[in-house]
């Protein structure tokens, strides 16, 4: 459980020395807007509801480029003045809130398209992952794999907050080797450096919350665009539903992008698509590749039954199947109801759907099955975003010791604190590590890493 | 161990009516050209050396289009002759050898393309798979997966007789849903039926060595066109060898196409690339997407040393890496060794490296280490083609009794009877009871299904 570790937000830095030291980079300092923007979606956890909506930097800096990062990140440095990097903040771990005041620098405004060639993208941070693949799609291309906010968030702030997503039961998740081929970092030093991070590199700053640098620059691999269906398949049993999800899942000549199992009574509340989701029923959402489309019907056989099946479309104004799986899932739930929170647990890889019955047995709806397949360290696996009904602190903590009892483990989404999401160690190390070098004044979104913060 | 079953190849059907029920479709009577086209690669094995170097078909059949097959499929259902189709007849196991003479059906003139779509392919079952790459490349596709013997295969040997090979490190082989999308088939009726057989039903065919129907036509799936960058490793341990292998196989991030460590001295006899295999070194054998080039050397370290790196290229007079993989590894130690033979043999897939290394250690050069890693049931595994010293037939067997004592499975290529070759139940199954509806008579390729042969 995350300790309430951070000091009030008061003015206690020099921010006319940074406003004087910036030049021309667009700052606010409307503090009314300074408060908005340092905010991202941590409200859908009631821990970190209480522990973070009062949280706010003092000063937000836009820059337009590298070279305004670089002014920004000298006069932090010189000033010994914190800065949190944001993209869009969809994040829900309060990733992009700055426990310690100082500057938020948001980096949306950055979404230049540097070069593209086949199967390869590079860009800046603030580039939207959906204006990403507009780009690339046409030429055959898209991003291998983006989360359920894909609409909103930027490219930047998935690699600096993310993990993984709609993609990810393909090529697992932003870890995996190959899946960030470089990283472009400014260091919070009084003479800021650049540091090109290739290959392994890059995960010095790979879901590092902004710790450990400020990235200007990403260089990240393509998928096939292939023409995807979304599809909603309906069943009676919900063994049923994860049973098809794992075949699924393993059956490697079947092209899928998404593979979404969810008990009902999770898509009561699933408005836009409220038709196809038959009251009592389960189901699995899903997008398969037109080519691969007959061939999961021919798996799915009786089992269930198909109640939806569109060409995907996520351009302004259409409803995307995705947009009610992962942790969209959560917040459908939200909108209707405020008692609802969640939590997100790793399944043992070769028992997932015994696991997650189990599960469902111990608690039945307190603890609403949704689980999301996907690859993880070369296997075939399930994660959950269960949607939990919320009743207090000390339930929830005993309803994960008692997961953990079916070899069901926490990656605990009430914790602003980078270690609890059970990253794997090395990449935790190498960005300790790294953090010496890049930034030796601890500026970099203070009290995120705990072992930064207790050294 | 195969039992010689097959009665000898006499003139004992009525080869002169079949030749005029069939009217204009062209024949070979030729007997020194019949008894050439007669054989397949059985050679590698001195086992199916002995039991099949003496047997031909009476007559060959070359059709041109459906319509023939047709005439040929009620000539032969009506007169009682055996017909055994073929592609190529690039294969090892005698697949395409008639035991009881009878026609030979070379399918290699049927070459047409009917349509492309992205991602689909339907054609003819003689086109050759080069030419078919050659036809889809500059859309941008190419097959999911192919032999070592491409440049000279057939689309319909591959799936009449085949399994996988380049390419199953991705999509597994092609009993795995999906990797087949249809096939047409003609029956052995004397009023032949032509049957689609689409998606899992395809699995009524696949690998049946044409005892369950004539192929027509085939609607397969295929693969993103990545520019492929042959690489050769060397390594001076064999176990880091296997080790990056299942390393880079794991890894869904990098977008491989083929992954073979094969033990010194296996490389010895590499005429072409001799070269690039170094004295006393083991080595690996990959093709590596040129986007995932870099995070494949992330991988590597300094485990091993890269040899070779050129893009993969298998036009004619080009030498494609992949024809010194797969049981092109075989080949070319036959090729200055008459006393290789090999075996093939499938690991526990969660202790592939460890069962390899057991077995190195249990039969020393006696045995020489050949692995392939592909996907298996979802699962990442690898198959060996082991490079064995042939010293009699009692000793084969023994090394295979010994090799089951460390989880290895054989999946034994000195056997022409399809239920040999660790075929999974339900298509076993399958084929025995679809042979039923389109051979009623027993007429095609006879002898190679044991179950029926029995019955």
């Amino acid at each position: 459980m995350p300790a309430a570790t951070a000091a009030a937000s008061t003015a206690r830095y020099d921010i006319d020395g940074f406003l004087k030291a910036i030049g021309d980079v667009p700052v606010t300092t409307d503090m009314q807007r300074v408060r908005l923007r340092s905010r991202d979606y941590f409200w859908y956890s009631p821990v970190l509801n209480k522990l973070l909506r009062g949280k706010s930097a003092d000063v937000v800096a836009t820059p337009r480029n590298e070279a305004d990062v670089i002014a920004v990140a000298a006069a932090c440095a010189r000033l010994r003045i914190p800065l949190t990097p944001r993209g869009a903040a969809t994040g829900n771990y309060g990733q992009a809130v700055p426990l310690e005041g100082g500057v938020l620098l948001d980096l949306t405004n950055m979404t230049a398209i540097e070069w593209q060639k086949p199967g390869v993208i590079r860009c800046e941070p603030g580039l939207k992952m959906n204006d990403l693949d507009a780009a690339t799609r046409p030429q055959g291309w898209e991003l291998r794999m983006h989360p359920s906010t894909k609409r909103m968030a930027t490219i930047g702030g998935f690699v600096g907050g993310g993990s993984g997503g709609v993609g990810s039961v393909n090529y697992g998740g932003l870890r995996e080797p190959g899946n960030i081929l470089c990283a472009r970092v400014i260091t919070l030093e009084e003479k800021p450096r650049a540091i090109e991070l290739r290959t392994d590199a890059a995960q010095k700053i790979n879901r590092a919350y902004g710790t450990t640098g400020i990235i200007t620059a990403l260089e990240m691999p393509l998928a096939p665009a292939w023409p995807w269906i979304d599809v909603i398949v309906a069943f009676d049993d919900f063994f049923d539903a994860l049973q098809l999800g794992s075949d699924v899942a393993l059956a490697d000549g079947i092209i899928k992008k998404l593979i979404t199992p969810m008990i009902w009574p999770i898509p009561q509340h699933f408005n836009a698509v409220r038709a196809h989701c038959p009251d009592g029923k389960h189901v699995i959402f899903a997008m398969i590749a037109e080519q691969s489309l007959e061939s999961f019907k021919a798996i799915l056989g009786n089992r269930g039954t198909i109640t939806y099946e569109q060409p995907h479309d996520d351009a302004p104004g259409k409803e995307p199947l995705y947009e009610y799986t992962w942790n969209h899932t959560t917040l459908q739930a939200l909108k209707v109801d405020k008692d609802i929170t969640y939590l997100q647990t790793i399944f043992p890889p070769e028992s997932n759907v015994t696991a997650l019955i189990a599960s469902h047995e111990m608690f039945g709806e307190e603890v609403m099955a949704h689980a999301e397949f996907q690859r993880r360290l070369g296997r075939t696996n399930c994660s959950s975003l269960q949607v939990v009904r919320y009743t207090g602190d000390e339930r929830l903590w005993e309803i994960v010791r008692q997961m953990e009892t079916l070899g069901i483990r926490l990656s605990n989404p009430h914790s602003y604190i980078l270690e609890d999401k059970g990253a794997r160690v090395p990449s935790a190390d190498m960005q300790l590590a790294f953090k010496h070098e890049s930034d030796p004044h601890g500026l970099l979104n203070p009290g995120k890493m705990s072992r930064w913060t207790a050294a």
